[in-house]
């Protein structure tokens, strides 16, 4: 990784994909993404930082789960501190004193989910702040310059997040989204920083295979899937990945934003995804629900009211090597802090071990065994919970997930 | 240590108190309190983790931030999980995963300032639970017996609480808590866990001198001094100490409730005490206010918008060690944890190497210097603030500070 940073400056990409090995019997693939920040192995999933902060975690512990790239958002770091600010203060990962990777998503999606939104338009998007109501206006334009301010390895496009089942409306906000994709590129010249491209095209193959089209044909470092995981049917996620990730170029990194149940991830895998990032793992843990082997886990319930047992026997993470399921209980029932953290270090523990399981098994070849195996034990939430997921997005759409 | 350790059993007294050195130009001393669960150097200020985890932080952090005792709380343990669910995982110690001493208070402190208290006679104190309003009786044996559940290396008796300015109530309180501290003694029989008695008397000196002579009579391995820095002015406070303290032996630990700002450690220091515990650390970094060597800091303040200094320059403390005051207050206006988490460790830091100095001067025979040095750049938090936390108290009595 040295070499490959003191190389640097020589390569006109700062951001870059090897593609190290294809599965034989799916599309998923082993890789390293190569950032200014250092290295990250792929598939790869990223904790979300919204705010310039994981949620209850330190970024020493963040190193210590072996987190290569986490994410921040540029909505809310736009509106509170200002980028203005972290640009003075030296930059996204001096602030949070983060020094590996960082992608920034645009806000595209806090944005488009804001109850408030009174216009879109070719030109921008005008919302409100959710702090003060103050009035805002995202061009694609001022969307780069504020993730060049923030400094993060990679920056995304402003898109337009329409509702994934309306097709009308996707035909159009698919126009503008592939017109702001163009301003992004062309805004955009932070050398040591990448731009990926952003898919949108709601569940519809003809719209997806279009957004494919448009926006290789513009030429991006990386590609994200937008506006999934929304809470359409699992079956239209799964339809619209097999459809369009065969559209995408192999040397260039596939992102699949807002996924992050482990079932999800390995489907998405299977697809051929690279990357990812979820709410899912920090907000379940502030709920008390943990991620096991078999399933999720709810702290609340009074079974583990005396449970002297770890979450898992067998995990190696800080908050299973030192505490119980009943004082993690307890923790959660008298809503103490260091709940919220236990439960979020291990959730992240556990989908990151999740991924360098996936990439061992995609480096021996045995990827499909290896999901089997996971499959066969884990029990997948249950459609409500699942809709749960949903209604909370609804209710609550500026965070992702 | 571990040749005290591996003598306990031959020693009739878990808990001991060796004196070090006596201050020539004051009352102060240098000391160690020897536990079942190792030695804690005094002066000694104690976090408190009132529901079994001092707030926000976890017992790693707090090893190294070198606490070696913290407190416990009868009240809330009892009533969440339950001492008897917390015995059956093996005890407090085991339960959060804190291998030094632990230090419980017996709930007394509690149990008076609820506000639907209904009863106090001489056999119980009755209360509601301030979680779900069910009644309760603690006695003197209950609250024994619940504390030798827990497994405390220093257990507190249950003692009544009055206002310290009203005489009249305080003469009743005081034959309360008197016969409350024999019949204590007489239930307490867990041999690797001591029993402190706790003075009362409010503010007035011929009842503290009273509860000297009793329950040195009875005869305690430590002796705490209740019923103080709850309000009253200070002047009263240094009062009390100076008539009481030397009216309690030489062998064994003073412990002062509720104390722990910074000028107040010292003047209490001054007067003999040996041992303090206080929520004001833990509390104000959570309200977004930090000790510095002058005075406190309010990081709301908009003048720290951007600046990109750690709260103090010398400060070694992991906050200081990687974050601006500006990213500080960043997480402070967004109320995200980690904002807490940090300023708990640095506060927490503060005072335990305030602590470390002050011993260090008593070592080197200039505690006196060493103080006079301190003050000369603290700026003591003004009345005001000083009353926002008595009517803290008076709001939320049920945490002690």
């Amino acid at each position: 990784m040295s070499q490959r940073q003191a190389s640097t400056s020589h390569r006109p990409d700062p951001v870059t994909y090897d593609l190290l090995r294809e599965d034989s019997a799916s599309r998923a693939r082993l890789g390293v993404i190569h950032t200014p920040h250092g290295d990250v192995p792929t598939p790869a999933f990223c904790p979300v930082g919204t705010q310039a902060t994981v949620k209850t975690l330190s970024p020493r512990e963040l190193v210590e789960l072996d987190a290569h790239m986490i994410l921040g958002n540029t909505y809310h770091l736009y509106l509170r501190p200002g980028a203005d600010v972290i640009a003075r203060l030296g930059g996204l990962h001096r602030f949070m004193a983060w020094e590996r990777p960082i992608l920034t998503d645009s806000g595209g999606f806090q944005v488009f989910s804001l109850q408030g939104l009174r216009q879109v338009d070719d030109d921008s998007a005008t919302f409100r702040s959710h702090i003060d109501g103050s009035e805002h206006h995202f061009t694609p334009e001022l969307v780069v310059e504020t993730q060049e301010q923030l400094g993060s390895d990679i920056a995304m496009v402003l898109d337009e997040c329409p509702d994934p089942l309306d097709y009308a409306y996707n035909v159009q906000a698919l126009r503008r989204t592939h017109l702001w994709a163009e301003r992004c590129l062309k805004a955009h010249s932070r050398p040591d920083q990448a731009l990926f491209g952003i898919l949108q095209g709601g569940i519809f193959d003809d719209l997806r295979a279009e957004s494919a089209r448009v926006l290789t044909g513009l030429g991006f470092p990386g590609y994200a899937i937008g506006g999934l995981s929304v809470g359409e049917p699992k079956a239209d996620t799964q339809r619209v990945l097999d459809g369009v990730i065969p559209l995408l170029p192999k040397d260039r990194p596939r992102y699949l934003m807002g996924v992050g149940a482990p079932e999800d991830l390995y489907d998405a895998v299977a697809q051929g995804i690279d990357l990812f990032d979820c709410v899912l793992p920090t907000r379940l843990a502030r709920n008390g629900a943990v991620f096991t082997a078999e399933g999720r886990m709810n702290l609340r319930n009074a079974r583990y009211r005396e449970d002297g047992r770890p979450i898992e026997e067998s995990c190696t993470c800080y908050t299973c090597q030192h505490f119980s399921r009943a004082y993690l209980r307890h923790l959660v029932m008298t809503k103490e802090i260091l709940g919220l953290r236990l439960n979020t270090i291990h959730n992240i523990h556990f989908l990151l071990r999740l991924m360098e399981t996936i990439r061992q098994a995609l480096a021996e070849g045995a990827f499909l065994a290896a999901r089997e195996a996971f499959l066969e034990h884990y029990q997948v939430a249950d459609p409500l919970a699942r809709m749960d997921n949903r209604q909370a997005w609804r209710a609550n759409p500026r965070s992702r997930g």
